[in-house]
């Protein structure tokens, strides 16, 4: 099967670190088609990012649909414009926060998040709300480390992460750890020796319950909801859209 | 005081049907500078319509800021981008279905609203959980009368419209009636000829809000939340907030 | 237009005191009526004064019907009797906690609230339940200063708020302060200038929405909830509430 | 031990009638000292009249306090002045709302309320709200019988009631049928042997519950919430409250 | 009337402890027969403890019905097995965890609970939020005492209990004491004389509840919830269920 | 990898029929282990039947523990035991109930459950609760077919259910169908193919979750809430946990 992993912001190197973790964890017949918009912001950390970024991963959806992929993956930690995606694909499409959560709560009863910028928390803190499972999020902790240094791989970004997660651990009494960024999928690994809870990444979960999805021949339910928008005319930069 | 009045679609007919009813509203030393961005869909009716609307609505609220408004208002029902105008203005920024909420909360403890097209239900049942008004909403009505046909101002629509506000009346047991579109402003004062209780329209209302804020000396709060967000590269069509 | 304050303690230094901010704030045509029970409490700082206060208050509320007023605040930061006003009143009637905490909403996505006190906390805390304020609160702090001593304005009290809202600020993260008591309306200015968030003061806040549904041609619902209590006997002290 | 009964309203047939019904199930050695206030509305089925009676209920509180009750008992459906009796009593306070809803989630997961006029209904919502017990609530019905036709005892009165219990039953699934209103404790046992499900009567209910805290030695908690107010000067026709 | 009490735990000296604390506070006509189960855990500390002892009780609780027993109260704090023993049982059913929550419901509007050890918190917290008390409680505390250390009565003990207790109050603001565990019924009376809120023992106020039930003649309704269950085949250990 | 799929009831063919369905959704390398108690009901259609299939449950568990299994399902749509289950586990455990309404929440906003008998309707709303996804769900559905019935595929049963599943969708505006039952999944191809809507069977999607849960290398937190329990004295037909 074919899943379409899209980075919604436009640096490229994440976009390549999620793809080769989502490839390792991949069913063998699973083709990752990795890909980020060509507009928009470099990194996703407050409101205002997430409305470019998610007007700008409109069209890696409609590439996916045309290019027939069985699954969608929205690979920021905001799950920008999840349910639009849901609107125009018609193979699931799937956030990463969303993902994470769902493995979170299947593993644990209190977990925490460990993000990157504090301005980031607000919108951790409304999709729990949105999905259902703010009654099991103990708190949501920035490290404040701007998302594109998690790139840089250093010993002292590693530092902060697993101090937080500690401190997560001991004063929250968190019993998991949610990582509230795509771009730490390949600090997971040293995360989980260092530390005795699970730890979670939503691009490699997000893998798994995509395939699960097809696997079970389960999509979008296009009744209500998320039926396909009305065709209408749209101008400017966003006249491609006219239907 | 100078209002910069939004419509986030780009239908200009209802942007100047709503300048009217703003400015008919408006205090005498208020100005409404009416506008639309010049990019995205005729009407909003989706989240994927929505979406691309928040994207291309930005625009207009940094014009906003360059002319040294005093308010911003988004008027469309779904609040499109709210947050994110919040993060990039330095004045208070109100949307429609947000006014409309408040002012029926202060008048009746249960009220129905009656929009257009049943897409845009989600939506609108979205934003009554995160004010923190679903408490008072008895139910979200949909007409499915297209946004764009509430221009033309037909007896037809007008008679959907003031059936299913009695609907609501009788059935339930609504003591307030707010409009769900920004189209329905010039429809308001003949529906309450028609109707025993209060009919909310959601342009009028956020225009003494907003001026409400300014006399009181009130803006968004920079601190947390809605700070002004980081600078970065953006890409693209989106190259112009590279800052 | 003529809006009636109602001062529900029988402190008449308050009410001046309230009548000067909400006249200061009030658009050139507007009256400010500034009133006052004749019977009750010199200052509302329990359930049991807000009991004995709410029923005082009903004859204010009569006297303002007969004065023909355009609307009706009750300024006691525990909204005594609102809902008992709103039925027998046909103008508008606004609390000014409730007003504090519309104003606060529309400017912030977290406040604390900094009152008296710490007997008036339950019931700040139930009426952010009942509003629908309560997810947005992050903290109702007491300075115990008792209400009366507001008036005296003295240094030390300034102090005292002073601190407890950078305390909010900084230990609640909170982004703007809602101010819990209407004696501490003259206060404001100074708290502005010494602070980096929004304060909210119920009393002018209370006066611009009060404006605002005068001018949208909004008043309580009366259909259902609101509508005018039957008519029925009462003996003893309250026997001119015969109808 | 001695158990006050507190009619709010002024209708002394109605202090009479329960009067009877609270001794009938009253242990052995309980004196049920039944009275209703000397000023005040005859019946209450608005907030208005609430607001009133909860003011002139607190000197029957009074009266209680120096006659040294064990308990006191509110015994009217809105259990008005609840909390500001629990500031100024010593001994226990029990509403009947209160009482019945505790009941009735002791023999089942979803109940009714059968109450008297439609103006009542939202003060039972309220309630169900603020002590947790909406969640086993199917419906507030309203039989629109005036409180003081409840007294006449006639077979119309019955009928109606009966017949929306059956409706509770069939229409709500009601597992159990709680009595909206005192006065209608004298037909709960008529009802009891037509209908299949537990019926909960509030005066009866409370005396028990209030007979179990003094048996318990549990008195309401004067730390926090429901300490003694502060003494101040009070005015006019509530200057007996100076204290 | 009779009153069955099950200690769902297999330790006799606290079947005893409790029935001795049972009999002291029940009324003059009633008989306590206090039992446990013949088979399951000696104590009561996980949720797999608890899934065994449930099953177990349901022995108890057709012993109880075949000896026509008025009520029957499951005095562990967990509440094990409430549901189904309503359903097969006909006398009502009441749990000290359950009744420990609704007394102090009644005499303040926040408190917290005292438990031992940290394993038997979670249940906690699951109770409270089905049964609708979890806004009135402050926090769920574990003193880390072994259940069965509890009938040794050290002085130590006791002063881990107080010393928790004064945190509760300090730190959560607590208003009374939930004593979270059948086991501490005896050191009640001394944790009162040391302490200046209520303290809240679930078995004796279980008592007493089930003491008005019967005398209100209320029992569970057999309508929808707690019907009878369906006959059907068991097998194995089980099989004395065939019916 | 090996899973056990433990059928809670002891209903052999029900056994097998679910481990077909659950077999031939498995990956390549998945083994099945199919097992069903030696002790309890021959189906679960009430809280006394989950609490006594919970206990004979563990056992189970027990065993896959012993053969080392890599996850557990428990697949009844009560989850019965879960928790406990998860407690003395060391690999995953996932319920059906939890895995369908997981699944649903990834490609709907609004689904109905149809199930068995009303009596297992309450169990299916504390579960909704208890996850997290009440909000999602518009109505549960009992078709009072009884749960072994759902053995014999006849035609009339298939008609209840796709009757039941239209009336979902155009009564509550169902946007997908979570079936209730265990046994049903050998209908879901049919059913898919008669409605518009996605169809979720909780076993096949237990087991792609489960799957996933171990190819994430995630486990159950033993940290907190699901710690192991303590050891401790068991008796009778339980004896065999004294460890």
């Amino acid at each position: 099967m074919k899943i379409q992993l899209i980075n919604p912001n436009t640096s490229q190197p994440m976009t390549q670190k999620m793809a080769q973790a989502a490839q390792a964890i991949a069913l063998p017949g699973t083709q990752i088609i990795a890909t980020q918009p060509q507009h928009g912001p470099k990194s996703i950390e407050s409101a205002f990012d997430d409305v470019i970024a998610a007007a700008a991963l409109m069209d890696e959806i409609a590439d996916g649909y045309h290019a027939n992929v069985d699954a969608h993956i929205i690979a920021c930690f905001g799950d920008p414009g999840l349910d639009a995606a849901r609107e125009i694909a018609t193979a699931p499409v799937i956030g990463i926060a969303e993902a994470a959560f769902h493995a979170a709560s299947l593993v644990c009863r209190r977990f925490s998040v460990v993000t990157t910028l504090s301005s980031t928390v607000p919108t951790a803190h409304h999709l729990l709300e949105h999905y259902g499972f703010a009654h099991l999020c103990a708190q949501v902790r920035a490290t404040d480390i701007p998302v594109l240094d998690l790139e840089k791989h250093s010993e002292a970004v590693y530092q902060q992460l697993v101090n937080e997660c500690w401190q997560a651990i001991h004063q929250d009494n968190a019993q998991a750890i949610v990582l509230g960024c795509a771009g730490m999928a390949d600090i997971v690994a040293r995360l989980r020796e260092a530390l005795p809870v699970p730890i979670i990444d939503g691009v490699t979960a997000a893998v798994t319950f995509a395939e699960s999805l097809v696997r079970l021949g389960l999509t979008t339910s296009k009744h209500g909801h998320y039926a396909v928008p009305k065709t209408k005319p749209f101008i400017g930069r966003y006249q491609h859209w006219n239907r």
